[in-house]
């Protein structure tokens, strides 16, 4: 139990070291004072190399801002609120493409013109987490009711009828649901009801219907995780249906954890330990460079995507926030070792102790490709999430061990 | 000049050999003999991964078929011949989307039923591509009233009106022009007007109009040849206006060195081996580790897309080309080294002598990333149009040479 202690001391002490570096670098080069909203195509140093606003990454910076003003002390600052609020307005002023239609846009120009549409419901989604984080802080409900209203229109789409987001379904197209898809709901309800009963109840059949969706993804008597099934839950034929991201099926790991701790359902939390952690972890951790493959294909033949054999900060994020809260739910120590390796490897790899923030792009051998800190899908996110519930989940644990016991005197040689 | 003869006649067998190698892998394994067309998504040794079908892949092996059947007295096979006819059944069966409309899928079932529409002018570029040389081979007349009609309504597409594409513009899209639309156009003036002095003619002004807008993309007083640029020739803010792609610019210098020829712009000739050759390689090629980049950007910036750094095949297969075309049009021994370098870094690397075809990934350091002989962008084409206009150019030029003269006798110590 020491040794355990002595891991968790020192992880809490690095992670809660890091999400400050992190987000300091954050704070010192991506605010936009001109036009509210984020800056978030930012070279190693933080200097600004595009000023596209990427709709995803804005509604994550303001959730991540008021994330950590609201549940760290030390993060209670008003640079990060008023940042929060600047980016929300900016939202609200300019994510929606042709108001009072819902559609968000995917990228907009700094001073918020719609560059590009996306057919899907992802831009959508980050609006939502980022209105309802907005309210949570500072209470004001034209930010909860923006998000319950876009909330509505994710769920019309995702359960009743997708037509106007634009999809152009052919002959041959498969219907093919994507895991991101479920998943990103399932996140949604999380967001919408922590903390708020009246929330969870109203949310909770969807929260079911979004499990069931993801625990479908899991495939060939339970040997693989597939990103793409078919709308009646098979495998769909060729490439699309072999389609694996390891770090995507860890990452709907921890989302379906929480689901089943607000179910008490230990039954689910082994059945996801099991298909959604060790599986994909097994199965995409490069055993000759270390680190997460970015793709797989079920059968083995090699991916089709260029970028399939690379090391994204991403899923290692994922991954360290799955294995410590696999851990912290069950106790199983293979949690923990595992949490171990993948924080020793990211630690090691991505960050940047020259210019903070972490690198987001290593080759196969865990060299940095890109030297961005922030692009098209990088913004202030997934590290600073990962760290932060790190560094909640090892305080806890910590917690629970109960205060360090004082060593008795004179019995040891 | 007997280093020249040697180094050309080298390159000659080198090429003609590995042509026959690479012809018979896909006579070998592509062939669908249930629905025709291409199975063009190949493993390492020719095994069928995939079974979609790529409709730019059809057009351009049937373009290839009928190429080496016209061109080359060893390829003329019926079975070479077969095959293209039935891949261009196929197309003129299944490429459209909702016929009468020209509008073609990008990707198709194995059956023929549409995947998927891109909102560009490609599928059918390739498709009149396919049309035009199958006429030319048949002489059957419906095949090149086929391709008329296509690039009636490509030109359309071009320069009258996009909007049946369903390109969205928003109020902050840029219009922006790729170099890849007018390049391709001027490809097809080309190909159209093969042997054709009614084609030549109809298309003479449009030839002219593409090469100007190509002639475009050089920017920054000469420094840098830009993928994007504005509808009025200027660069475009950001990411987007840097884009740089070295091995696409030398490819559009090679369609240029075509256009220059059939002009007789001597002056011409040599602003683009100074713009679409020289520059592009001198900025492209890794000084490391040898190679083109994919993409680079014109201020130094990392490039945001994954793969910037890794060496494709086809940037290189365009490099030999053109090399070895502004060689033999300009006589400068710069361009044969160059040709001679890029050519030995092309063998050494993308060969597979094992299996045959050439792979399509390496990593930056020059190692095979993926595997696959084909796939969604690579099938029978660059690799053999490399080949064979290499084989053709060598030929010529040794022709050109005159026999090997007799040694003399006694005459050397």
């Amino acid at each position: 139990m020491e040794k355990e202690r002595e891991t968790l001391q020192i992880w809490k002490e690095r992670v809660g070291q890091e999400l400050d570096n992190v987000v300091a670098f954050w704070m010192e080069h991506s605010h936009d004072q001109e036009h509210g909203g984020f800056l978030t195509c930012l070279g190693r140093n933080g200097q600004v190399y595009d000023h596209l606003k990427y709709v995803w990454l804005q509604g994550r910076q303001v959730w991540m801002y008021c994330h950590l003003y609201r549940s760290f002390e030390r993060f209670r600052r008003a640079e990060l609120l008023d940042a929060a609020k600047a980016g929300g307005e900016f939202l609200l002023r300019h994510a929606r493409v042709a108001p009072p239609a819902k559609k968000c846009a995917f990228v907009l120009t700094r001073d918020g013109h719609p560059v590009k549409v996306q057919r899907t419901i992802f831009s959508e989604c980050f609006y939502t987490m980022a209105m309802n984080e907005l309210w949570k802080v500072t209470g004001e409900t034209h930010y909860q009711n923006e998000a319950m209203e876009m909330m509505d229109q994710i769920v019309h789409w995702v359960q009743v009828d997708s037509s106007d987001l634009g999809q152009t379904r052919l002959s041959g197209t498969p219907a093919a649901e994507a895991l991101a898809v479920p998943m990103m709901l399932l996140h949604l309800v999380e967001q919408l009801g922590e903390e708020d009963k009246a929330l969870t109840s109203k949310y909770a059949e969807l929260g079911d219907w979004c499990a069931h969706r993801i625990l479908q993804h899991v495939q060939r008597d339970g040997k693989a995780v597939l990103e793409n099934i078919s709308e009646d839950g098979k495998e769909l034929p060729g490439c699309l249906g072999r389609h694996q991201n390891p770090g995507h099926a860890i990452e709907a790991g921890w989302f379906l954890l929480q689901y089943a701790r607000r179910k008490g359902d230990i039954k689910l939390r082994m059945h996801i330990i099991d298909k959604f952690l060790l599986l994909p972890f097994y199965s995409g951790w490069d055993p000759e460079h270390g680190g997460l493959f970015y793709f797989q294909d079920a059968d083995g033949f090699c991916p089709t995507q260029l970028e399939w054999d690379m090391k994204l900060w991403w899923p290692h994020c994922e991954a360290m926030i799955a294995f410590l809260m696999g851990y912290s739910d069950s106790g199983d120590p293979t949690l923990l070792k595992i949490f171990n390796q993948v924080a020793e490897y990211t630690f090691c790899h991505f960050r940047d102790p020259e210019f903070g923030e972490w690198f987001g792009y290593l080759n196969r051998e865990g060299k940095v490709a890109l030297t961005i800190k922030g692009g098209p899908f990088k913004g202030c996110f997934h590290v600073s999430r990962c760290l932060a519930m790190c560094e909640q989940i090892l305080e806890a644990l910590l917690r629970r061990l109960g205060p360090t016991p004082v060593p008795s005197l004179g019995g040891s040689k």
